[in-house]
């Protein structure tokens, strides 16, 4: 079976072609391809299909290591579309996709990046799900903070969905910040009923953020796709930043654009890099 | 650059043919094979040469992670023999190669397995190195064992070095033990000059251990090859074992064989599986 390996800001991906001949891989070889020891390696699996809906070029399905099947992913949708056009698949910029839940837009810059629309953010508490039951939120631009006790500390956090839950808070110095210890214990937070990723940002400028996350079940990552989504809007919501947000991660650097102060309808848009990084050929 | 990717017991290596035309990679280039989200992803990248002593068939170069070149590792000869076998470079079954430190032979069996000459142990403390100044030591069988405290406890200890250093300890329960706590203190025991990898093997019956083995600078890893050769020949010596010794990992079973007891120079083999996971190409 011919495997192409990319990655995008760190987060990395075996992508099959399943344009010409289908391809239904078992939850069982999805995991021995996503291991990184007795298989290629990666944190998943993409498929690219031709679409069934006339008004897409493409449909992408996504899997998880442990060969689940799951929501689109930003930084694994840029790899798609590079993929699609490296491959000489389209000569679209512009690539609408079928998601599990939809249909996705990417577009191809012309510096090689891409961009993916990520819709629009979720910032009711319910929706999120995010419990503020009897707590005092505090004011800070057009956000609403919700004091939250951390390790014996009071933290004040954003919360807003990009599909995801994230909590979002502002610390000084992020490279020394205590994420290891912190986020479990905010990932667990009894505010948060289906658990939640934990951001911290460090503000540079007004169009610039240092970011980490730690992932639901993941611990920290490289670099988490809807994580910057959430700290931009946070950061533009509570007046610290104006779009577009550069977020600098340990995978790379993810651009976020977002005018939803001005409409409420807004989505965000994640502009970041994708990169093919060997090809070859594997029998399963 | 053309590469083939192999494991041997869950131990994952680059492997690159320098037969033909000479390889040199910088230790940038090392670093970014053995990426496991930038590059290819392995624990150790593999050069083949062609040989340089007429009384060799083939020169082996290993790199760790970090770039630098290192003494040979057991599950990568192992891998080193299948490649050259499949990939027709020898006709052999019995493989004279070029290391670091001298020459080693690989021998291909019948069922695809490798058997690897390993040396004789190293006994003697200082050369281990051990200091068990003002220690008394237990006599067990043909070994002799050292009181060492381990987070409270006082733990009788095998010392062995295979061209590195062990401690191995023998417990009820393998899978149940605690070794993430345990291993890093045996590490940095101060008896220990040089550091010790830490051993803990499980005796099922005369011809067969469960072993778990924390490395050096690394922690737990899947198999350890030099780890299964000292908890044999700690089990041997000690009494508990015969030889040949199945030594079950978390990374797959390891055939450890060793006469030591009738002869003193006599080396330990080990014969493990080797195998190609996939091929590719890589642009550096």
């Amino acid at each position: 079976m011919h495997f192409t390996k990319m990655q995008g800001a760190g987060n990395d991906f075996v992508v099959l072609d399943a344009t010409r001949t289908p391809i239904t891989p078992s939850a069982e070889q999805i995991r021995r391809l996503a291991d990184r020891h007795f298989g290629i390696g990666a944190d998943q699996v993409l498929l690219v299909e031709p679409a069934d809906d006339a008004s897409a070029d493409f449909r992408y399905r996504i899997f998880n290591q442990d060969g689940g099947e799951v929501e689109h992913c930003g930084n694994g949708a840029r790899c798609f579309a590079r993929y699609v056009v490296d491959q000489g698949l389209t000569q679209k910029r512009q690539i609408r996709v079928q998601v599990q839940k939809g249909l996705i837009t990417l577009t191809l810059q012309d510096n090689g990046e891409v961009t993916v629309d990520m819709g629009a953010p979720e910032l009711r508490p319910a929706e999120i799900p995010f419990d503020g039951t009897g707590l005092d939120g505090v004011t800070r631009g057009a956000d609403l903070l919700w004091p939250l006790a951390v390790n014996g500390r009071t933290v004040l956090m954003s919360v807003v969905s990009m599909g995801n839950p994230h909590a979002v808070q502002v610390v000084d110095d992020v490279a020394a910040f205590p994420v290891a210890t912190d986020g479990p214990v905010i990932e667990s937070h009894p505010r948060f009923p289906a658990r939640v990723n934990a951001g911290f940002m460090e503000v540079v400028d007004r169009h610039t953020i240092r970011l980490r996350v730690h992932e639901r079940g993941a611990g920290e990552t490289l670099a988490c796709g809807t994580g910057a989504c959430a700290a931009a809007v946070a950061g533009i919501r509570r007046g610290l930043l104006d779009s577009p947000v550069a977020v600098h991660t340990h995978g790379g650097v993810l651009t976020i654009g977002w005018e939803g102060l001005q409409d409420a309808a807004a989505p965000v848009t994640m502009t970041g890099p994708a990169t093919t990084v060997f090809r070859g050929e594997i029998t399963l």
